[in-house]
C-alpha cells in the first residue's frame, strides 16, 4: 500500500511536494507539525489547529507514557481519542525526552533505564517497549527509539551511539512488522544520528536504509550547534535519504530553517517556536519578528501582521495584545501561539504552491526581502 | 427614550424578564455578566463569548485608567474598538477595587486619592473623573463611583460611607448630564450602600432614587459576610428599588445566589465564580461542582456534564481535562473557564424560560433536586 505519493518536484531545487497517506486522513508535505508533547499544543484548542490546516502534530511517547500512563490512553481507546483529535500524530520515541528530562539515564545495548522527571520513578525503555507504547498510543507514524547526543559530542561517543540507535532500530522494525499485518496503514522512521560528524552520517542513513523504513528523520539537530554545522548536515544528508520516502529534520522550524530544509528535498519538521516563543511574547510575521512586550507597540493599532488573514490579525491589534501580555492575560499566550502556527502553516502552503508553479527560487527570493525589514 | 423594557413578570415570585436596550445591541434580562477587568475575560476570547450568547460583560475603571491607560484606549477609538467587542459592556467604577487593590487609598469629600498597585504612582479619583472615564471607555453602562465598605464595618463607619456614596452619586448623575445629550443611550447607574444594616440600606435607595438613576445596584455584598445576611439583604432591599429599572447585585454569581437573585425581581448580576474557579480546576454541572484536579477523574471518559452541550462537553472528556490540569497545560484554564460561563448563561437562560412559561417554582426545585447530588 501507497504511503507516501510526490506530486511534484522543483526543477532548481531538490524541493518537493506529495502526500502521506494514514488512517487519519492525508498530510499535504512539505508538512510544519505543531508540537503538542503532552497531547495538546500548548494555548491552542484542537478546533484552532483544525481551523488553520494543522493536518499531523507531533506528540510525545516519553511524556505520554509517564503522564497520564498507558492505561488512561489505552482505556480511551487510544491517543486521537483520549484528545479527540480525528486527523494524523506522529510521536516521537522519547530518546530525546531522556536526554534532556529524564532525572537520571543509563544506556545499555538492551534499552535505556531512567527515572521520571515528574516523580522519580524507575523505568526502562527498549526498542520494543517504545514501539509498544506507540502501539497503544495509535500513533499514525512511530519513531525507533534512539539515543539523542549532546554538542558538542567526541566522535568516539557519536560513533558508539550512532551505531547503538542503529541496532535498537532495526529492533523496532523487527516489532512492528511483528505487531502489525502487512497491509497496517502505521508507520515507522528511522533516525538518523551521527552528531556532527559528516561520515558517521552517512553510515547512519545507509545501514538504516538497509533494513528499510517508511520515512527517515534526522534526530540529534537543534541542540546547540552553530547553525553552519545543521545546514551543511542537513544540505549533504538529505539528499542521500531514499527519494521514494518522506524526510523529517526533527526539531526545526524557523522560517529560515524551513526554506532551507525544503530546498534540500526535506518534507516534514516540528518545532516548539511558534508556540514557546509566543509565550514569551515573540510574533513572526512576513516582516520578521516582533517582541509584543516592547512598549513600542503600545499605541499601534495595527494587526500583528497586515498581510495575515489569521484570526487574531483580522481581529486585534498590536496595542491590545501589548496589553494583555503587560496585564499578565492568558489570552495573550493564545493569540501569538495561533497567529504565529498560522504564519508557519501559512508559510509552508504558500512555499509548496511555489514548488507546484515552478517559482519556489523567485519566491524565496521575495520573502526574504520582506522577512529581513524588521 | 427607552432604555429598559419588562415583558413579563414572574407570577409567583417577584422575577421578571426584560431588556437593556444599548448602543451595542439588546441585553435579555436576568442576565449573568462575565468578568472581563482589563478588558478581556480571563483565559477565554470574545469570539468564544459571543458564540455562548455572552451580550454584556464587566470591565473595570480602574484597572483600565492605570494600564493601559486612557491615551491607549481613546486613541484606539474606546473600549469596544480596542478589545474589538461589538456588543455591550458596563464598567465598574473603581471603588471596589479602591477598598480591595490599591496600595493607598485616603477618601475625603471630594474623592479618593490612592497609589496604583502596578507601579505605586498617585492618583486622584473624583465621582466626575471617574464618568469621565467611563466616557472615554465608551461605557454602554456606567456606575457612580461609590466607596465599598469591608465585613464587618461599624454602624458609624457605614453610615458616613453610605453618605458620602449618595454625595458622589449625585456629582456623578450631574456630571454625566452635563456631558451627554438627553437622548444619550449610555446609562449611568446608582450603587446603594450600607454595609449590613438594613435601615440604612433603606436610606440609601429612598436617597439615590429621589436623584434618579437608569438603574440601581447593590453593592457591599460578597465582601464576606455571612450568606444569610446577604440573603437578607437582597430580599429586603431589592423590592424597594424602583420596578421599571434594571437591578443589579454586584459580584454575586453562584448558582444558588442567582436563583436568590433573579427571585427577588434582580436583573443583572456578575462574578468571577466561572473564570477564576475554572482557572483553579471547579467544574459547574448541573450535578453540581466538580475538582478536575482530582484523581477520581483520571479515567472519567464522561464529559464534564452530559446535559451540557456546550463545545467543551461535547469535545472533551473529564479524564482528557484532569490530564491537562495535572500536566500544567494552559487548555485546562480555557476549557473549565469556557464551560462553567456557558454553564451560568445556559443557566440564566433557562430561568427566563421558565419565568416565561409560568414555571419559575417549579423549575427551581427541580434545579435543586438534581443540583444537591454531588
Amino acid at each position: 500500500m501507497e504511503k507516501f505519493i510526490i506530486e511534484k518536484k522543483c526543477r532548481d531545487t531538490k524541493a518537493r511536494v506529495g502526500r502521506i497517506i494514514t488512517a487519519y486522513g492525508e498530510v499535504e508535505t512539505p508538512v510544519f507539525m505543531p508540537v503538542g508533547t503532552q497531547g495538546t499544543v500548548k494555548a491552542v484548542s484542537n478546533s484552532e489547529l483544525r481551523d488553520i490546516g494543522v493536518q499531523l502534530f507531533i506528540s510525545n511517547t516519553y511524556h505520554l507514557y509517564i503522564r497520564p500512563g498507558m492505561d488512561v490512553i489505552k482505556n480511551a481507546g487510544g491517543l486521537h481519542k483520549f484528545i479527540n483529535w480525528d486527523r494524523a500524530i506522529i510521536t516521537d520515541s522519547g530518546g530525546f525526552q531522556l536526554h534532556s528530562l529524564a532525572k537520571y539515564c543509563k544506556v545499555n545495548n538492551e534499552g535505556a533505564e531512567f527515572k521520571s522527571h515528574i516523580d522519580g520513578s524507575t523505568h526502562f525503555f527498549t526498542p520494543e517497549k517504545v514501539i509498544e507504547i506507540q502501539n497503544h498510543l495509535g500513533s499514525d507514524i512511530m519513531m525507533c527509539f534512539d539515543e539523542c547526543t549532546s554538542y558538542p559530542c567526541s566522535r568516539d561517543y557519536a560513533e558508539q551511539s550512532m551505531e547503538l540507535t542503529f541496532r535498537w532500530a532495526k529492533r523496532c522494525k523487527k516489532f512492528f512488522l511483528d505487531t502489525h499485518p502487512v497491509d497496517t496503514e502505521q508507520q515507522v522512521f528511522g533516525i538518523v544520528q551521527g552528531s556532527t560528524y559528516l561520515d558517521l552520517r552517512r553510515t547512519s542513513v545507509q545501514e538504516l536504509t538497509d533494513v528499510g523504513f517508511d520515512g527517515y528523520a534526522l534526530g540529534g539537530l537543534s541542540v546547540g550547534e552553530p547553525k553552519e554545522i545543521m545546514d551543511e548536515i542537513i544540505t549533504e544528508i538529505v539528499p542521500l535519504l531514499p527519494e521514494e520516502k518522506p524526510r523529517y529534520v526533527m526539531g526545526v522550524g524557523t522560517p529560515e530553517d524551513i526554506w532551507t530544509c525544503i530546498e534540500n528535498g526535506v518534507d516534514m519538521f516540528d518545532c516548539v517556536i511558534p508556540t514557546k516563543n509566543g509565550r514569551n511574547g515573540q510574533a513572526l510575521t512576513s516582516s520578521g519578528k516582533l517582541n509584543l512586550k516592547n512598549a513600542v507597540h503600545k499605541n499601534d493599532y495595527s494587526p500583528l501582521d497586515s498581510e495575515c488573514p489569521c484570526e487574531v490579525c483580522r481581529e486585534y491589534t498590536k496595542a491590545y495584545i501589548h496589553h494583555l501580555f503587560r496585564s499578565g492575560e492568558l489570552l495573550a499566550l493564545r493569540l501569538l501561539s495561533l497567529h504565529n502556527l498560522y504564519f508557519l502553516i501559512q508559510l509552508v502552503g504558500s512555499i509548496k504552491k511555489s514548488i507546484r508553479s515552478g517559482k519556489f527560487v523567485s519566491e524565496k527570493k521575495k520573502f526574504f526581502e520582506n522577512y529581513g525589514k524588521l
